[in-house]
């Protein structure tokens, strides 16, 4: 993969021009993207800036995500070949910083959970996940070092972990959403995926202008940390438990404490109204395409939107205020602990290209706004990943907490 | 003015048609925007739906609010003739009433402070307020039952204080923003104008699908209101001392409680910190206009950010901190009263046509998040008005109380 630090770390001994870093990254392309089909749309003939901290970085940009030099298809045959008016503000950005928004990356519909063409790079014959699917693969596939992905539900870490590649979910609205399509208002969140826990900590300390967001900033210590089971979403794979199990250890080894760590009402009935908030706004964020254009809406979000007319504002105000409810408990969890840890995704990437997996360990986290970071867990096979959950905020802290097991993984004789 | 209750009873009534209503106002149009110059657009033969709630009723969508049939030209010759792909939430749930947008509205560039052409109907020579100019001059000529606008500092209160029609911010995200262009999303809040309080109440209910927030559905009883001076947005002029005085003798004729009440700190410090909190934010929503469009935009929104650009996230974070210690101290306040009584502006619209007025008796409400509803006061000249304000989520509460003291000012005797 191209680790987005190490290529600015040769940018900056002066071994590599931002213009070859982003050569680099054209030729990875060209070689994997007609196996992976990660992109919706690539820049030609980009404009490298020579300065920025993010000089040479070539970045991607979910595909409903608004460019106004690249169509913005939302992965919908409703949007094909749409041009906005203006950049969104991430890709701005991303701009002022230097980077190259060089390609759109493929997107379930309207980021819903219908799959995508997108290929896992690291599995063969697997979904990659979804709904940031190109964004996950093609950093996977060492084609882009950066790529920006949002989630609703599970839509950044769930294709982080099938995919193998670290990813955070930032605090809510840390990152703005300004020119990104609306599912739900309440819920979607901009995250990025990259190599590994330092290259996406050090971009989002770049993006969200935020230096003590980056490792290093502060020391880790020896982090309390509570090991969440998430029994009210059911149970994982045994594959997963092992891999949770591992990155326990990893943890322990570095010199944190681990503890098991239930959370109590109104944190599962929160998480179990986590659709009803996103239906209601999604029927509402999507009240013209739904309207106009039901014929072409993709298979699960058509019946997801037929659904979601049945829906109250009673449901939803009474949805709301438990997520109000349970993300103050949740802070009070937070008074004991650091960071928590819990699995990913169930397993691994489901077989086939038929579904996108299940979100159901990622959903309370998006409606608690709280940052999530994917540390994939070394191993046979297809990827697994653990995400590890710091407090509103905090997402330095997370990422420093994810950075420590990262490296206690990488060497288990340590 | 046109009454959206008094259309609905003839329709109900059957002494109206849709198509006729919809009638009335494109002949009050004809008439008079030649003059008022408060429309940005408008749908030459529009499709008139036969039933639904709001049947009948033609709407104005400030020109910031996407549609897909008329042009969304932001107030700004860098959207002059842009066409969105899809209708905002706000105006298919609109059509989803069985309402017919008829019109866009003129808006400030951007909703920002520089003045439209629009002419203030009820005060020739002086501004009607903005940015949503055309809607509230729009409603006060007679034009329209019903106008959408958006307020991020005071641009639904005060102009329509300034044109003497009733208005309503209702509560944070009450109405949905999906496809409203971005000033600032912790600000940004969509919101009504009409003929009179009933107007505003009828319509808000329907297109938040909350029926109790329409009049009738609970009593008011006695309200206790708290007068509210704000002495650190400084003092209004002696006319608007007047009218507030007026509307506290009405009130408590018609059997409320009144006290002065003093917005203890963090209150003032929180209004101190709205422009940091706004202009961070539309440093980012705007980047694109900002850094491709400096030139084409207006004088008073670039040299703004030109300013924003000095804000740094330390600054943004410390002040939302302010502002979510403030909505606590809010709901303390609320303990004790049901609704606050201050002026909606700091007197009548100021004369000529080169300032929109000044939002300073409005900023803290709208970053509290909380409903405010305009009252109109009646009198002599240029219109004044004044808010209810009522917590978070009790927008019915502020419609009956200002309805209570509507129905009083009009009849002196009582």
């Amino acid at each position: 993969m191209l680790s987005l630090v190490d290529l600015l770390a040769r940018r900056d001994a002066g071994t590599l021009t931002p213009a070859a870093a982003i050569g680099i990254a054209e030729a990875a392309i060209a070689a994997r993207e007609p196996e992976v089909g990660a992109l919706a749309s690539l820049q030609a003939d980009p404009f490298v800036p020579e300065r920025g901290p993010l000089a040479g970085i070539a970045a991607g940009v979910k595909d409903i995500i608004d460019t106004a030099d690249l169509p913005t298809g939302m992965g919908s045959p409703i949007y094909a070949g749409w041009r906005p008016r203006a950049d969104a503000a991430i890709v701005m950005r991303l701009r002022a910083l230097g980077a190259v928004p060089l390609a759109k990356t493929t997107t379930s519909p309207f980021a819903s959970l219908d799959p995508t063409r997108t290929r896992n790079p690291r599995a063969p014959g697997r979904t990659p996940g979804g709904s940031s699917a190109g964004s996950a693969a093609s950093v996977a596939a060492g084609m882009l070092p950066l790529a920006l992905g949002t989630q609703t539900g599970g839509s950044v870490i769930r294709p982080a972990a099938y995919c193998g590649v670290a990813a955070i979910k930032p605090s809510f609205r840390l990152l703005p959403t300004v020119g990104v399509k609306t599912f739900s208002w309440a819920l979607d969140t901009l995250g990025l995926f990259g190599a590994g826990i330092r290259d996406v900590a050090r971009a989002l300390a770049l993006l969200a202008d935020r230096p003590a967001i980056d490792l290093g900033a502060s020391e880790p210590g020896r982090p309390r940390i509570g090991l969440v089971a998430q029994d009210f979403a059911g149970s994982p794979d045994p594959d997963m438990q092992a891999a949770l199990a591992a990155a326990v250890r990893a943890a322990e080894r570095a010199g944190a404490s681990v503890r098991d760590l239930a959370l109590p009402e109104p944190l599962p009935g929160a998480w179990a109204r986590h659709g009803i908030i996103q239906d209601y706004e999604a029927r509402q964020a999507l009240a013209w395409e739904y309207a106009s254009h039901r014929d072409a809406l993709s298979e699960g979000l058509g019946a997801r939107l037929d659904r979601a007319q049945d829906l109250t504002a009673r449901d939803y105000d009474d949805a709301r205020r438990h997520a109000h409810q349970a993300r103050r408990a949740l802070k009070d969890v937070f008074s004991d602990v650091d960071v928590l840890l819990t699995v990913s995704a169930p397993g691994r990437a489901p077989e086939g290209l038929a579904s996108t997996g299940d979100p159901r360990f990622n959903r309370l986290w998006t409606l608690m706004g709280v940052p999530c970071v994917n540390l994939p867990v070394p191993g046979e096979g297809a990827p697994l990943g653990v995400q590890v959950i710091a407090r509103f905020g905090d997402d330095g802290r997370a990422l420093a907490a994810a950075r420590m097991i990262e490296a206690a993984l990488a060497d288990p004789s340590r």
